[in-house]
């Protein structure tokens, strides 16, 4: 397909893909004639690759350049680039040298040592959860006792994420679509659940506010 | 407390809080001399805020003084500030428009309604809910059928924002201390949640693919 007709079916504006061939993001089209390539299948997908991690995932251009580059490496064993990527798509923290951070980091260890969960020491999510709990006490949280804190959230957590990894990679799957597969579900679904948290959260302050007002 | 104090209680820099002191999201402290101005556990709280917002919220200071604004306008009723704050706090999005995000907000739509939630139609989480949609189908992902899609991570949101709800207003706070529990408790938890899912991942895919490899 023509650079036009690709833009119709990823929803991506040309010059938008011209500027993703340009800075590298999207690979070449096959030259059919000068200053005219022909686009396939895999361009829909690597566009929507793109928006998906841009504009749902709010991750700056160069950390997508890097998330496309750990999906595309052959090299690199899936179960490594996964890791990579997850570490990509997780927030950027300042400040994990802070001594607040250091304790409640331990406290973290202890907590998913507790919890059975075998997870790498180099895992984000491990800061993530140490910077919140230093956050929630600077500002005064009143319990932030971390098993109490997170138990009710690991327990959610484990259950979605059960199935994910079991739907994450049908057979048959080649290691692009499994690798795809999977930063799409992190990306897409931290969306889905969060969007869907505050909906319930909505739901539950209404019910709450009718219930005190009935006569 | 001295400014410096100020920065060891909130962990801080002078420079930073005296940005936002100029800009306007830190309240001026009590003036002891020339030059010197007195602050106190008001100022903590509100860096503590701020912090929560701009670090763990990743929200640009544009929107954290919006949603300052919405937690100290004493004329706005709680539910209607707390509305505007959720508003804030999530994502902003480009293409609502797309004919694409319109028919999957139908959808979406449909799917609250057979939930039984109660929520305003003009919830953003609506949207959001209908761009993962669009998404996902776009990039060719295998099943889109909002129920089966949504239901399991509605069912785990649910869960948990009927705990929250309950545990964000203790008989006694006054307004602001409502507020901003509100604001920390969707900010802080939704880095809880997604850190805590993506190491549940992490470690079922790791046990899956030690139950493979086993002999």
């Amino acid at each position: 397909m023509r650079i036009s007709e690709l833009s119709g079916a990823s929803g991506v504006p040309v010059a938008t893909i011209k500027f993703y061939l340009r800075v590298g993001l999207l690979p070449l089209g096959r030259p059919v004639a000068t200053n005219q390539a022909e686009y396939d299948e895999i361009h829909v997908r690597r566009l929507g690759l793109i928006r998906a991690l841009a504009d749902v995932g709010e991750l700056p251009l160069g950390t997508v350049r890097q998330v496309l580059e750990a999906v595309d490496d052959p090299d690199v064993p899936m179960h490594e680039a996964l890791g990579k990527a997850h570490i990509l798509l997780g927030p950027e923290l300042d400040g994990t040298s802070d001594p607040d951070v250091v304790a409640a980091r331990e406290e973290v260890d202890r907590f998913l040592r507790e919890l059975g969960w075998t997870v790498s020491a180099e895992s984000p999510g491990r800061d993530e959860l140490a910077f919140a709990l230093a956050t929630l006490r600077r500002l005064g949280w009143p319990d932030t006792d971390p098993a109490r804190l997170f138990t009710p959230y690991a327990q959610a957590a484990d259950r979605i994420a059960a199935r994910e990894v079991k739907a994450t990679t049908p057979a048959g799957a080649t290691r692009a679509e499994a690798m795809e597969r999977a930063v799409i579900g992190t990306v897409v679904f931290d969306a889905v659940l969060s969007a869907l948290r505050r909906l319930a959260q909505e739901r539950h302050s209404a019910e709450r506010l009718r219930s005190r007002s009935a006569p």
